[in-house]
């Protein structure tokens, strides 16, 4: 069969395999999640293609149209071999962008809500040498640190040079992703007390094993962001599925916001924060959102933090129901 | 003439040339800095280098020995075709550890000294994706936003497992550096109370062309600290020569701060912080101490932060007088 490259569009999905390799192994994903194929031949790592994006981009969708066409075929999906999408980056920075998550933090501490808030972004500095994979458990060294997952959406960038618009850092976006940001909760408050912004409290986050063009997500991406409910369960019960569309600040906004004084490179990564919605029913993507409620309405904190044995999983579907990143899919373990 | 390995020490200075490619070009440096040579058989970068650091020492240090017994003979020098070390990480972590720096800030604004911190250091989650070179120019968008230079000594690890401790952390050094650790005052005091840490006040660092290993550092590497002044001229004025020695937090301490919740990757830097020492004698290391000290004798601040053409330069020697790490120049250039 003929093989039509795209000019205009390039929907595809990414991925890349655990292996001894600290960058794993670069793969194509089929559309509808059932096969993959290793391209070693266009780059040896994903974190590579995105530098070499406008040489290797081509080479990819011809790929991705093969394994949907049926001339590649390519190998069973399995993903428990997969890693994050990109299992290291030189730069991760993670935003506040759903200001209603913001809120119900300061509430619970009956703190105001400064207007600053409304216009510039929180934004914290996090290490991206050593992410977990999407099954890989969360190791917790003692129940006291809290652990919690946080359900973010979040973006893979292209060279965004120093000063750029958030206008044009929409243009800079090259992928789409959803995250795990993992958090210790009770080391958080002191840390952030001392001034110089997380460290301890975020250890490595994780991400879903596909990472997702703009074309691939059609029209859940819109005005900078990803309009869709991140389902998020805990231990096999619904906990939430609040929409990426009340993102305060859109990803172009975040992207600006960190660039301001720097150069981002290549294979960047900026999350979204925790996807929060100002509706009692969609539930939360953090205990720290449902115990900030508890306390509110109840006076006190009811659920626990994560104990070893705890599980989350965190999707995001299509409006047909199709799991669109693959599954986030993590236990917490003693470490 | 024959190379002889050592087996049990291994002197080396190893560093990076600018190249196309991100993670530059590879190369060991004669011990008197006046040769190179690229070693893209060994390894491809330097970072490529620590990641396979057992397979990697042995073959370098031929190298090392064949510069310094002629065998090999190089290139001569010309530091201004040199990178950082590492030209990006995907790890930097930039302690605090010299106090006399932390209490001249804290008197400055009448704030008290807590206990905790001679017990637990302060470190920030760095960026690490976009280093200067040495020579690099350091770009300033606007005279608000208080460009300065910061002095530091640090470390690049080998893997650090998490929850290692302080005595088995200084096992895991593998080279010793200097650095400018570029800060934007006028930014982070605002960044600083919005409380997720540092990020637009802490723009890309730069370091001295130079990595030592600690044979090569020999006795000024004592106890986990760098015992040599780190000579700061602004300039081409006399500005500083602070003592490496005052370090509050040896560099195992440091590394094992970092390491509390998370493992760091082979080729993690850490910082000591703003060289500082409790003597009116030694200068500064970076211009906030000379404001504070005036600020504090004088009621005012004196010296203006940073101005586009103003020049500072960062070097290190041994006790007869030899340069260690090469030369930190750059002058501030508008964005």
């Amino acid at each position: 069969m003929s093989i039509v490259v795209s000019v205009w569009r390039s929907p595809m999905k990414l991925g890349t395999l655990k292996s001894k390799n600290l960058d794993g192994e670069f793969v194509v994903i089929s559309q509808d999640n059932t096969r993959y194929v290793k391209v070693p031949d266009i780059a040896p790592h994903f974190r590579r293609a995105i530098e070499n994006w406008s040489e290797c981009k081509d080479k990819l969708l011809k790929v991705y149209e093969g394994l949907i066409g049926g001339a590649i075929k390519g190998l069973p999906m399995d993903e428990n071999l997969f890693h994050s999408p990109l299992p290291r980056t030189f730069q991760w920075a993670d935003g506040s962008a759903f200001l209603h998550h913001v809120k119900l933090v300061r509430m619970s501490r009956n703190a105001e809500m400064p207007d600053s808030l409304y216009e510039t972004p929180l934004m914290y500095q996090g290490s991206g040498d050593n992410f977990l994979g999407p099954k890989e458990p969360i190791p917790q060294i003692d129940f006291a640190h809290g652990t919690d997952f946080e359900g973010e959406v979040g973006v893979i960038t292209d060279f965004v040079p120093m000063g750029c618009t958030a206008e044009d850092a929409l243009k800079k976006i090259l992928f789409c992703v959803i995250i795990n940001d993992v958090s210790l909760r009770g080391l958080i408050p002191e840390e952030l007390k001392a001034g110089f912004g997380f460290f301890h409290g975020k250890p490595s986050s994780s991400f879903a094993p596909f990472a997702l063009t703009l074309d691939e997500l059609g029209e859940a991406w819109n005005q900078g962001r990803i309009e869709r409910p991140l389902d998020v369960e805990f231990n096999g019960e619904f906990f939430g599925k609040a929409n990426g569309s009340e993102m305060h600040f859109h990803f172009g906004q975040l992207i600006a916001h960190a660039a301001r004084t720097r150069n981002l490179m290549p294979g960047t990564i900026i999350g979204s924060g925790t996807v929060s919605n100002d509706s009692t029913e969609v539930g939360s993507s953090c205990l720290l959102e449902r115990r900030m409620i508890e306390k509110i309405n109840e006076g006190v904190f009811k659920t626990p933090f994560m104990k070893v044995g705890d599980k989350v999983k965190i999707t995001m579907s299509n409006k047909k129901g199709e799991n669109l990143f693959g599954t986030i899919e993590q236990t917490v373990v003693q470490a």
